[in-house]
């Protein structure tokens, strides 16, 4: 395809009344953050297959993010994973970071390896752990200052295995207090985002086991508190995007974790189980990007989009790369759809027009519109093609085997 | 067994510490409500069974009710589901009620079997239909006036089947709104309690999908307005007992649906599926109940016990004591647990200990317990037993075939 | 879009290396059975909304079932459920059929809806019921002589509700000796299609409850007893393209079901919820199209495909057209991928090629692709405005209310 | 409780027909083989929680083990994992299990943790590869000559993460063409039992992912090929005991690894999740163990009761005690069904009586039979209490942190 595709394609959304240049504008302004730990080797519990090339140290993780933010123009910022991203120096690692045209992102701590949590961190019945956990929170707080970053990105793997192992109503309590406390330390343009999960690796019950249980806390700690929704942490058949219309409603949703499963918290690339979902997901926050109230299309306008991913088998820029062009696909199809029809098909309580006019954008192949974009973005336009291509990946091959494990 | 057994049965629990008079006090203070529609003919979507001797009216229904109070001792309300239970004098019913020692509990309004509520009731985009919704709400309120019911018990249908069909978030904002009508109208000594539903009869998005949802409502609402958990309502491997413990927390618990469930809502006899679930269940409403939190002290001993199951193939009347009896050895053997040993396990975080001493309790034979505290009720000692040696069932077949439908 | 838009699509696809006019012809090969039954009123348990100019009798089913084939061409023959669809003359109701360009298809008994079934059918203990049970397959067989039938669909509603309520060994021995009988009686031309289902309208065990059983049966019964897969019959999280790939590759995969499910079974419009695992649906029996193995080839060849949908909220006729026009586009999108390419990728284990050659074919927009195949097929190019354009619609709004529930 | 309750229990056991010597031989043949692994660290993909005192070898590993056959006496035989269990002298290593007072069970084939494995072992596309895999469980055919094992135990992880990965079906064909070189290696008294899991560690499909795939191969491989149910390796809602049943009629059913899930493959303490569960997969054992048909009783009598747990955050060897005390506990009231008075509720359709005379057995509390059968056996009455007693857990400290990861 080529340029007379994107005319024929741009005389078709016109004609069905889409503007592309208002598309065009929001699709070049989709930025998506990658994880540090996305480059690193990973696996289940069963293997961590070790690939060669991995970046040994957080330096060559940002070099490795770099390369993806250079073929799709969307990935300037890398979050960071503390303690597996700790450097004596940050002011070096940012400029490390600007040198490679990114900026540090989200910093999350890390409360699930270390041996002293083996009965939780911030719900922890000993007080010292859960003092240790809370410090390592507010360390991360000041690393956040170091870095300019301005999320600090909160997954809680505590919970309990068995029936009566502690008292979930104390850790609920132990857990506010914690939270609070970590609150209290965020400098004003901060913001803290809380995220949940069904299971793993508790498998009785999880601290912040729902979307319920984050936003209770978002809202008892304050306006800066948001909750993050990561697309794998459901119970099956759970509908994400009424959560994320919902969150956004409440003007609490604070951003993503993208991923994808079809199972447990299968870390899948984006976009590969269930495309339609993704979309949907984007439907609702462009729904409630015109919203009515000033709050909810703040809120969906401030939204971390975020990747986490863990790779399992398949080499992890590449992969990184195809996670980010399935969000830029899905977030265009989304673009496409005709508000208005969907307006009208739902106040007629036409219920197969409504759905019709949010099925047809999903249906529209969106490459040469991604093309053009890429094109006016002045980055390949074909990402993939362009990095499969350049001899980074055979470059890196030289660190060897043994690189960082996420 | 007999009066030995239990004499046995004392000195081993006061071995372990457990004070039985006061587990007898407990045993005989737990009254569940049944729902008047348990005793008419139900099924699935593919079939209704029509059973002989289904009653058929409201006030047979109360008759059939009274046999299960009269054999348990524990089931001194019975809650009407309106217009099933509509009657032209509530005065009328309610003397009947009495007549049978019976009481009329929580009215449930019933927002799903008109025609009109094809596209939802509280959420409809139609307003009139809104309205329509509203007023029928309203008109409970009345109705518990009449009936001396304190509890509106709200059970909500509404959602979509398909992505677009309506918009999410608007029809949030019409729930409320109506919700807030409704509210209102309440008297000082009144109860709203909100139920909420994974899926079914709305196969896309349920508005009432999940706790979160309707605390969320509730926290809006005030403190008249409670949550309502049905244990057949959630995703499969949903941790239901820690939502308990959270409402419970949250003092926003009002009350039970029990039933039973493997795989949707089944409504199953309770207890008949996963009965340690039921005993996890009241594990966490005794803890509560020794909060240190008044609030949550309260809360627990103002929760509403009611049936919600919809017999398919067995008799209706034997089937909901055998519901009851489930429920009763369930809560008798929570109270069989010894929370110091719990306690001190959780502080030493023995995992082992912690565990052992909630299934230690699970695992005693309750029998001869509650055929003391029934004998000292001056019930039956097998309230089955005592039920399928009287005539009523024989009775009740001159009703004939084609009696109410729930 | 229009010619110019096809042209387009052609040299794209000539450069893919995929040859249209063999995907065209084998898109206008495609036949998909409507079910009688989805032209009748219907609901959930809660509720079924009747709606107005529903058909009366299996005559008016067959005529809103030729709209459906007038406007697609895909839908020649339409499926009957016994004794939904009983006549007094099938020789009547076949020419009735022919009259509107159509076929009688599979006969499915129903084994569900007679009071006698409250405790199984085909697994009933009682023998006297199992032998009705019997009787009614042999009458199917019968009428599939009558009305030139080749397919006999057994969906089997049987199971228990309770531990314990029946013994669930000495069920299959029944259930095998029934079908043993049913298939005795079978013409040689005639297969027998045995459906699996999770559960529902049993909901502690059922007797056909996955494809391993339905499979053991096929096997123990012969080459002409097939299983039959319906998409909404399986776990949360089955994949259910694997399944059809097993048995294409055991030579025993007989048809299929088709509807959309998000939680059970939905029994929503096809290609609603998750369109790509249609897709994949389709890949598998693509590729088992060319395996190397004949008997594959030709298991894959001979598939009955099937809707059956149950319409809850929408107007049958539209929604049948939806259904129809969503497998079209599925099956398109899968004919597009390059199964050399994947091949080539699955030999280097290059995972990402692999995985993209699959997800590429499922991002073109293949509506320039099915207008013209529908213009060569001299139907509508947009059958669904077709239909609505149509004043049929308004014509059989005549009928009233209070047609035939399915 | 003590000799009393035991003449209590068994005289009101006698009352209901249950001959209790009978129950007790059949609770002392029961015998149960824990893993070597079990006593080794282990965790979740996030964190493996080191311990001290874990076994540095697999001598330690069995002295473990014989720790758990002292106090229970239903432990004798320990399952080896190759190449977890490697040694160079496997007649030193039963020669030092026969010291301890054991044997040497089923050999587990790891086919998982090799690099080369990536892409999955006897179904890899890569022949060489394969041959790799294969020869490793031919190498297991011999370890198990030299250890006098006479079962081969295999899970396959093999499967794949995204559609298109790999072919499906020619996955299967090399997968059956493995397991039949597997099989010829096998000495005639050798059992190969065959293990599915729905998923993990493979994310979109797995190549045994279910019953019907693992009963395919053990039906096409022959006598000696059975299936293996581990308990936490299906979808959820999913009736195991209905697949037991089933295995059990076809004469299939070679083994079990026991262990408790919530949520996915969670591998917690057997029984501590859904203890009904357990005791319901006894009863079909205990049903099949009477079935008119040789072969069905035959197959049930040589059930292969194995332990497959990964201890998280638990002691290792209590929590191997706590497992076997839970089976045992389960298999005990599972005894105390009165056949005859389910046979009996079952002819006459009694839903309510059945599913009694399967609820009152789970109901008693076996703890003073479970005493009893301990002292007649020879080991403590109370096996957790006798180790927590015993100075061996602060014996193994010395062995300091680090030891063997499963």
């Amino acid at each position: 395809m080529g340029d007379s595709a994107y005319t024929f394609f741009e005389q078709h959304q016109a004609n069905r009344g889409i503007n592309l240049e208002e598309v065009k504008q929001q699709l070049k302004a989709l930025k998506i953050e990658t994880p540090s730990w996305g480059y690193g080797d990973s696996g289940t519990r069963f293997k961590v297959f070790k690939q060669v090339g991995i970046p040994r140290n957080p330096f060559e993780k940002l070099e490795d993010a770099a390369q993806v933010h250079r073929v799709t123009g969307a990935c300037p910022s890398v979050a960071l994973h503390i303690p597996w991203d700790k450097v004596e120096d940050y002011d070096q690692l940012r400029h490390h970071a600007e040198s490679l045209g990114l900026t540090l992102g989200a910093i999350n701590p890390n409360l699930f390896q270390e041996d002293d949590y083996i009965f939780g961190s911030l719900c922890n019945s000993n007080e010292s752990i859960r003092r240790q956990a809370v410090n390592h929170t507010l360390e991360c707080v000041d690393i956040a200052r170091s870095t300019g970053s301005s999320l600090i990105s909160l997954w809680l793997a505590d919970g309990t295995n068995y029936p009566g192992q502690d008292n979930i109503r104390e850790r609920k309590h132990r857990l506010l207090a914690s939270l609070q406390e970590l609150y209290q330390a965020l400098d004003p343009h901060m913001r803290l985002l809380i995220e949940y999960k069904f299971f793993e690796p508790a498998f009785y019950h999880t601290d912040l086991g729902d979307w319920g249980m984050a936003y209770n806390m978002a809202l008892k700690l304050g306006p800066q508190a948001l909750v993050l929704v990561d697309t794998g942490h459901h119970a099956q058949g759970t509908n994400v995007e009424q959560i994320v219309a919902y969150l956004l409603d409440e003007q609490k949703l604070g951003g993503f974790h993208f991923n994808s499963r079809k199972y447990a918290d299968d870390d899948l690339i984006v976009g590969s189980v269930n495309p339609y979902e993704l979309f949907l997901i984007f439907y609702q926050i462009l729904d409630a990007s015109s919203a009515t109230d000033a709050g909810t299309r703040q809120t969906a306008a401030n939204i971390a989009y975020m990747i986490d991913q863990s790779h399992c088998i398949e080499p992890k820029i590449p992969a990184m790369i195809r996670s980010i062009l399935n969000v830029q696909t899905q977030f265009a199809k989304a673009l496409l759809i005709n508000f208005d029809a969907v307006k009208q098909a739902q106040e007629q309580q036409d219920v197969l027009a409504a759905e019709n006019a949010i099925r047809e954008a999903f249906e529209f192949d969106v490459t040469p519109l991604l093309q053009v974009v890429r094109e006016e973005m002045g980055v390949p336009v074909d990402p993939m093609r362009a990095y499969l291509q350049s001899d980074y990946g055979q470059r890196i091959l030289a660190r060897g085997k043994g690189g960082a494990s996420w």
